[in-house]
């Protein structure tokens, strides 16, 4: 079921190439990568898990409550982070000019299913 | 000017309510904050520097070009920050339901002229 829900993500968003389910170790639990558009999806999620450490700890310091969503605009490459629990985090990385809200729209319905198969 | 563009850019997106320009060395340039929601703006800068250190070195290690826009959502503030040049950057905190769209496109509008004064 978590490919199927990276794909749905992926192929729903208008310049999405790339899923990723994985933990806050780098430890990739699930991905899916756009065969026309080929990435190295794992090195992304690492790369990522440092910068959710700092968010979370920012967050923990600024008393914000949890942190949701994280959406990181470079240059070359869009990613959209959902933060589903303790453990886990979906990212979804497109193209610059990539319908992000789209993305963040359908990693938020599914964030729920993804969940509850999390646990 | 800094003033006033940070005024500008909270004044004109619902929810937004202060906004800051700080070096990535956690020294405030400006900030304005809206008399009816007084926060502590330059702890949330200093708090961010850090993620904003560890974004860059992600961008830097995948090799996705430089870093344009960072968003956070949390359960209590949503951040959207601009990064001006090298040195500054310019961060807006909004209520969870705010428009982070607007302040997202206030920022664009404005990086041009503030990066100019800034050099």
């Amino acid at each position: 079921m978590f490919k199927e829900a990276l794909q749905e993500v992926v192929d729903g968003t208008e310049g999405a190439f790339a899923a990723l389910l994985m933990g806050y170790d780098g430890i990739p639990l699930e991905q899916y990568v756009r065969e026309d558009r080929p990435m190295n999806v794992e090195n992304l999620g690492i790369e990522y898990t440092m910068v959710l450490k700092s968010v979370m700890n920012a967050a923990r310091n600024l008393g914000s409550g949890s942190t949701n969503e994280v959406a990181i605009r470079a240059e070359r490459l869009t990613t959209v982070i959902r933060l589903l629990n303790d453990e886990f985090f979906l990212a979804v990385a497109l193209s610059p000019n990539g319908n992000s809200g789209k993305a963040r729209y359908l990693m938020r319905v599914r964030a729920g299913s993804l969940r509850e198969a999390l646990e």
